[in-house]
Parts: structure tokens; C-alpha cells; sequence
């Protein structure tokens, strides 16, 4: 049995793996591949207003807003967002907490102008900034709620006197969220909603149309919003898999019993970190995520003995980003706490073999 | 057994189908899900790489031309097209032959001049123009080859003093076509590729970059050929399938093998509706879609009767769009020959009936 602690695209629940599988050959008994049939087939209709539907009840989305099944991942959204919600000649804020971030605000650029409110660029992202002001007279706030690379997560979200856009790729579902907070909530599904190849969009309706510029079909939400996320053939699998993957959330009970696991697997392994003196964790103790737990060998040498004995324990997916170096476990949703555990005995059993 | 003449999400190999369902659970024996890997592993490098190897191979791609594997289906390269190769200020030329060359013209618009050189709206697009003139002053000339709804091909492909960007959604690799005649070639791979959820886009490089015009990064072919289509994460099982059924085309014989099977189902299937006295093709005899065959009953009320007759044989996705009525039979490359068969069988049974 394999460990899956891989960053994305990440580990996916056993059951939906097994049920994608059979409706990749006959799905639901009609007999047909899930691959094969009209994404306007009432057959098809039924997966996409489900998964609609779960977004919705899952993340209790209030009146007002619109869920999205996009294609492009939110990369895309990096340039969809200032887009959309940027009117020409203003100006849009962001927070500036890692590569993602970053990249997301240089897309603005594209359209209008772009003040970064507060960075952590200078300690490596190590932590999320928390000194500063939203200025009034910006577009919208852009965030970014996970930071998987540097292993940072916005416990807090930020009061704001202008609409929050959020990237969300890395922890979306993984804790309850007032989406009424939010203009605009985008991901993409490969870490806890789905497969790669498909971004969930939940944009507050009347925040659009006021930018004054005229946007192609594919990439104006109000089109999107319009066709039902089928302006054109949606990625018919990618929501189906995600759609399953919403299901068994629920099935779980939810956002906020899911919560409540990350939140003890995440207690679980930080304490066996902080408490190992052969390791030791690199985000900001307050910022730690609960999605990407980075860490680092305190001694270089230890890294690759490490990984080769995580590896003998099927471990796998745990070697951190190149900018970081160390470490990162990626323990989401999907991930079940005896993995967590199979790597902290590798932990322990390292560090009693180099005392 | 089911008859899938579906228009897309069509019918793809069984074989291909049944390796994508292994590989949703167990991927080459790696003890994990395809969908739940890294897009950075060498174990879906090699798939990307073998897919972008297959499209070259199977298409005699020459030198100079980029093959990528994007999102968002033709309906973003409709935008996608003119944001890359038409300058500020400059002109492009569209062959007007059904709503998607529509689709794509509008969507030029926002980029700057277009020219329609031919039509044949006044006709609801049953046959292709021929008679006109490709201006030299234009940035490209954009054809669609293949009109899904209407069931019109171009089976010459036009001179063309400047270069031809060309649709090829629902006839790629179903013939023989000389990459060297195109500028850019894109199609969405749910017709002949592999599922919904990816798009092929085989463009000149040195096209590339002329416009003045700042691209953001998802939407710019450079940033693309840079990234080896991973700029972001790409729709890896989208891709892994598609590779699959490029496989399964080379195994077969290639494009040259599968264009004489196709030729061979369009050929029986047009005789017998020609033969039938209860049915009547739609398009130009000339400009016959080997892809999608569209043909009415001559008495409407005969409409219903004979879909019940197809249902009963197992016969599906025979209903004609709504802007042409009537039914068409896509019969994509996975499309056995047997099928055509089945259905020939059921028209003749009808006829016999209601003689």
C-alpha cells in the first residue's frame, strides 16, 4: 500500500478511484463510457447539476452567488479574475505570500494596476503578513488561502472594505469558509476536490459586468454563469470525479467534519516534527498549514537516508519544492490518518537509528 | 451492445477505454491512481511526451511547428487565435461555414478587423463556398474543416497566399492533411482524440510573437511551448486517454489506414440513404462529411417512428441538431464499420415497413 503525500494533482478517496473506473468503462449501466457521451445527455446533465448542487450545500454558498466548472486551472483565474472585476484604469490589491500569489498578481498587470499590499518574499514566504491596510479604493483584495509550496495557510481572513478574491487550489473544502465574505473563490481540483483538468469558480453575480471592457465568451464569467459552465463541452470526467469526490466528502459529514480530521492530522505530525530533534518545520508556527506541512532535515545529509527508508514504508510524494528544499507531506482531505502515522514512525525509527 | 453515433463526446476504442479504466486505479503497476500523480513525475512525463511524439508522428508534423496539449476547448482558441496572430490594428479573414466558424469569427472581433470572404448562411451552411478570394492583406485566413451540425467537409483544402489557421475539432486524424498548408491547426479531443477536456494545438513557431500585443501567460502560445504544455497543471487524464487512442490510430495503421476506413462507412452509408426513398442527405453531395452524415426523412412523421426503430437496436445519439433536424450519424474513427452496418440494416427495415 502506497502513502500518497504528493502535492497535487494529490491523493483521492479509494472509493471514488473505484467508481471513476467503472463509469470510465459503462457508466451508470447505459452501457456507454462516461468518456463517450454527449455532455448534453440528461445523463451527463445529472452529474454536473450534482456536483453543482454538492459545492453548494457543502460550503453553504448563500443566495447571490454562482459555482463555476471551469477548465484551465487557476492559473487561467490569475488572468480571469483582474478581467472580470478590474474596471479599465483602476487598480486591484493582493497579498503577496508566495509563487502563486505572485503570479497571480502579475496577470493583473495585464489589466490595471497592481499594489501589493504586504509580502513575506523576504524571509522566503515563511510566513503569512498580517500588518497591513486593504486600500478602499482597489478593485478587490486577491489572497491566497494555502501556500503549498512554503507550507502557509491564512488562518484568518482578512476584514476588507472591498470584495476578497481567493485562490483556494490548496485547501478548498478542507475547512469551513463564510463564502458570503468573498467576491470571488476560485480553484483548481487537483488537491481536495478532484482530478486535474477542472477549476470551481464562486463568484458573487453582482460584482459583474461593471468593468467596461468587453471579454471574449470563454473567459467572461457572466457567459459561463449564462451556459451553466457548458457555454462549450465541459471536462465531462474531471467533474464527474469531482462530483464523486463532493459526495463522499459529504457522506464523511462535511466540511466541517473533514475539518476536524486535517486539524488532527496536521496536531499530529507538527507535534512529532517539533518534538523530533532531527527535523524541523519551516513555516511561522502561527501560519502552519494543515494542508502542506514543510520540513526540513537539520542536518542536509540526513535528507536522501530519509527519503530512502520513506520510500521502503511506500511513502511517496514527500520530497519538498526545489525553492524550499526538505521536505513537504501534503495531507489532504483524502488522506487517511494511518498514513500520517506511517510517517511518523519513519520519524521516530530515523532518529533512533542516528541518536 | 450499443451503436454510439453520438457527435461528441464521441465514441472512442474499447481497448482504450479499458486500459483508461485500469490506469484510474492502479497506473503501470505504481500502486497509484493516474489521477492522483504528480504532473511532474517521470511516469506522466513520458506520457505528455509520448502524446506530443504520436501527434508528430501520426501527422507528419515538419519542423518548425509546436504541438501543445491545452484546456478550454476550440472554443478559447477561437480567442486564442486572434490574441496570438492578429496584430493591433490588423485584419483576418474567416470562412464562414456553420456557427462555430461563427463562433470563431466573433470572437476576432476583439481583436481587431475581421473579413468574411465567403458564406453560405442564406443556405443554413449545407454546402461550402468556393468561390472567393483570400485577401493578402489579412494576418490569417480561418477555416473550419469539418461541420459537425450540418454535416459539410472541406475536402480540398484552399490556396492561400497568407496562412491558414484551421478548426479540425471533428475531423482530425480521420485523413491525411499536410500540417506544412497551416499556420495553426487546433482541435478539441472529443471527436476523434480522446475524451472532453483537452485540446490539441499544432502552431508554426515562427508565427508566433508579431502581434505588439502583451499575451497573459495561459493564453499565450510561447508561454506554452515553453512550459512543454505544463506551464500549469495540465488535464493529465484527458491527455493519458488521448495518447491511448493515438496508440490505438498508430496500431491500426495510422491516418492513411484510418481515412480508407472512413471513406469506405461514408460511402456505404451515403449509398444507402441515397438509395433509400424514405431519406434524403442534407449536405452538397460535393461537400459530404465523412465525420458527420445529416439526413432527414422525407415524411417528417416517419421521424419518430424510426429513432424508436434505432433505439430498439441498440442505435444512439442519432438525433439531428436542432438548427437541422432530422438525424446524423457520427461515425468517428473508433466507429465500426459494423455499426454503419446495423444502421443501414435498420433504414432498410423501415423502408421495407412503411412501403
Amino acid at each position: 500500500m502506497k502513502h500518497n503525500f504528493g502535492a497535487g494533482p494529490g491523493i483521492l478517496p479509494h472509493e471514488v478511484l473505484k467508481q471513476a473506473a467503472e463509469a470510465v468503462v459503462d457508466f451508470n449501466g447505459t452501457g456507454l463510457s462516461l468518456l463517450e457521451i454527449s455532455h448534453r445527455s440528461p445523463e451527463f446533465e445529472a452529474v454536473l447539476n450534482e456536483a453543482v448542487s454538492l459545492v453548494k450545500e457543502l460550503f453553504s454558498v448563500p443566495e447571490g452567488y454562482s459555482v463555476l466548472f471551469l477548465q484551465g486551472g487557476a492559473s487561467t483565474q490569475f488572468a480571469l479574475a483582474p478581467y472580470n472585476l478590474l474596471p479599465e484604469g483602476g487598480k486591484a490589491a493582493y497579498l503577496e505570500t508566495g509563487v502563486w500569489a505572485n503570479k497571480a498578481l502579475k496577470e493583473a498587470k495585464f489589466f490595471g494596476d497592481v499594489e501589493i499590499v504586504a509580502t513575506s518574499k523576504e524571509s522566503n514566504f515563511t510566513y503569512i503578513p498580517k500588518d497591513y491596510t486593504v486600500p478602499a479604493d482597489a478593485a478587490y483584495f486577491h489572497i491566497t488561502s494555502n501556500n503549498t509550496i512554503y507550507g502557509t495557510q491564512l488562518h484568518q481572513f482578512p476584514k476588507s472594505p472591498i470584495p476578497v478574491v481567493c485562490d483556494m487550489s490548496s485547501d478548498i473544502f478542507s475547512r469551513t469558509v463564510n463564502v458570503a465574505d468573498f467576491g470571488l473563490i476560485y480553484a483548481g481540483a487537483q488537491k481536495n476536490m478532484g482530478p486535474a483538468g477542472v477549476t470551481l469558480v464562486i463568484v458573487k453575480d453582482d460584482l459583474l459586468g461593471k468593468t467596461g471592457r468587453k471579454i471574449p465568451a470563454m473567459f467572461n464569467y457572466q457567459v459561463q454563469i449564462e451556459g451553466g459552465s457548458m457555454y462549450n463541452t465541459p471536462p465531462c470526467f474531471a467533474i464527474y470525479v469531482s462530483m464523486l469526490t463532493l459526495k463522499w466528502l459529504k457522506a464523511k459529514g462535511g466540511v466541517p467534519a473533514i475539518e476536524l480530521e486535517n486539524n488532527a492530522k496536521a496536531k499530529v505530525l507538527y507535534d512529532a516534527i517539533d518534538s523530533n530533534p532531527l527535523f524541523k518545520a519551516v513555516a511561522a508556527p502561527e501560519d502552519r498549514s494543515h494542508m502542506n506541512v514543510c520540513f526540513v532535515a537539520e542536518n542536509p545529509e540526513h535528507e536522501k537516508p530519509f527519503l530512502k527508508l520513506c520510500d521502503e514504508k511506500g511513502i511517496v510524494g514527500l520530497k519538498g519544492h526545489r525553492s524550499v528544499g526538505g521536505f513537504r507531506a501534503s495531507i489532504y482531505n483524502a488522506l487517511p490518518i494511518e498514513s500520517v502515522n506511517v510517517l511518523i514512525e519513519a520519524m521516530n525509527e530515523f532518529a533512533e537509528k542516528n541518536k
